[in-house]
């Protein structure tokens, strides 16, 4: 599987994957502990299933690091809520925005949350390192395939805003989020980290994430009109749909050996097809956390 | 015209696009010479129309910093080269890829050209400073628009690779690129600055880039078929274009005294929103440079 792992990811011209392919059998791996496993499989319990007009998006919440806000979107998730709402700030190269009508009954009838956007670590905080020196962050790395900024000075660690990653909306004040969210859609705008509650990312199906229609064009073209906005056709967890429309997702375990090795790879560039080293830096919203399906 | 540009660049809750608002009338710069112009109006000759099945890319050749990639992309272009031809290698995050097929007489018949991956410039190189210590360039900045990178000690600077530029693939060599071309679709992978030839960036229609099909999906997918390949319908400069289908672009001046004012603002980030700063340090490919259509 590491073939094809990294032949996605450098993929831009065929005789260089042959290249890429021929260099990467040596990273595969033995798995010899259950921690080693180069796939984690992801629960069902856990995965949001957001059914759009175009496709499904699949989303892993995180509630190890967000919990009160994962609770929340899997509760309202349950309940129907997002059903049939609309995505209606959808902006080229920032966010795709959705939620039920501002100052709507159903708007009102949810609480606020308390502000989730770092949480405190100890010494012993451990995660897959990936960068120091990150030009947003003292150091970045991976945990259970989340990417993390972290502060050992100050002891706090926080979900990136790379793209893909599910966060709630607010207003200016901090603990004003409810039930609105956001999914990034381009250049991780990475100066809404710590200061927003991110509770997920997209694992599979970003594709009908940037699909979405956006709302508002640019100065001089012609309005769009509302009723052309994206909706959600219906959003479930995974475990409640009809077993015959569940799918097995796994994500590459961030914690291996396998993977530790794939990032030395990806930041020392040995291919010839780099003929001037870049410099052996990761932007950690730039490496890529591998999904697939496994048939059951 | 500022009022709106800030609300696109924070526009995520409704109630803070009002705290944007009121801010923002402070930026309304007096424009009194031409270089100090809001806006630069672009060139018909100088602007592709790339027609997909569903909707206009338009994208601002840069033959001030890739000469010889800009003339032959715009050289192919005129001769109709890329109509019909397919999106062939799309991967979500990285790029989408297009060209003839692989080893065709229409692939053999453009010879390869010499390489621009950055340009010398002298002590007194002139842009707009955007940001020092970019985990990837000692200093990055635009120029026209477009983001560059910048190294004063070597006297280089170069295209980067943000989402939306358009570059020469190629293979393991650096002299191998001819007419297969990609454009960056998710996170910006700048690693690949300074060894591709990036030629230019997508100014208005990039939903439609990031819709275009993939053709590579994730393990234990379904396979894509060909058939579903997004094609290029026609691929024109603009000034080859009936009247009736042209357009007038224009785009920010980078240059300008209000678009470095801007710059500050996005850094400081003064908004209540922000009930805790950011690092005062602006990831230059999530700067948005903006377009707008002028009726004429």
């Amino acid at each position: 599987m590491w073939l094809k792992t990294i032949v996605i990811l450098e993929p831009y011209m065929k005789k260089f994957a042959l290249v890429a392919m021929l260099c990467a059998s040596s990273y595969v791996q033995a798995t010899d502990s259950v921690n080693q496993e180069e796939w984690r499989q992801l629960s069902a319990e856990n995965v949001v299933v957001m059914t759009l007009p175009h496709g499904n998006v699949y989303i892993e919440l995180a509630p190890q690091f967000s919990p009160k806000h994962a609770e929340r979107f899997k509760s309202l998730v349950q309940s129907g809520y997002y059903d049939d709402e609309k995505f209606y700030r959808v902006i080229d190269g920032f966010v795709a925005q959705a939620g039920p009508q501002d100052g709507s009954d159903k708007d009102k009838q949810v609480k606020a949350l308390t502000m989730e956007d770092e949480f405190s670590v100890t010494d012993q905080f451990s995660y897959t390192l990936v960068q120091k020196n990150d030009m947003f962050a003292p150091q970045t790395g991976f945990k259970d395939g989340f990417a993390l900024g972290h502060s050992p000075d100050e002891k706090k660690a926080w979900m990136l805003h790379c793209p893909g990653v599910i966060a709630m909306a607010r207003g200016t004040e901090p603990d004003t989020g409810s039930s609105h969210f956001y999914i990034t859609n381009g250049q991780a705008p990475r100066y809404l980290d710590r200061i927003m509650a991110v509770f997920g990312r997209v694992v599979h199906g970003m594709n009908h994430v940037q699909a979405i229609q956006r709302t508002a064009g640019i100065e001089g073209q012609d309005k769009i009109e509302a009723a052309t906005f994206t909706p959600m056709v219906k959003v479930r967890m995974m475990s409640d749909l009809p077993k015959a429309e569940q799918i097995q997702l796994q994500v590459q375990n961030t914690d291996s050996q396998a993977y530790t090795k794939s990032l030395e790879e990806r930041r020392n560039r040995s291919s010839a097809f780099f003929y001037k080293k870049p410099k052996p830096v990761l932007d950690i919203c730039q490496t890529p956390v591998n999904t697939r399906i496994v048939k059951s």
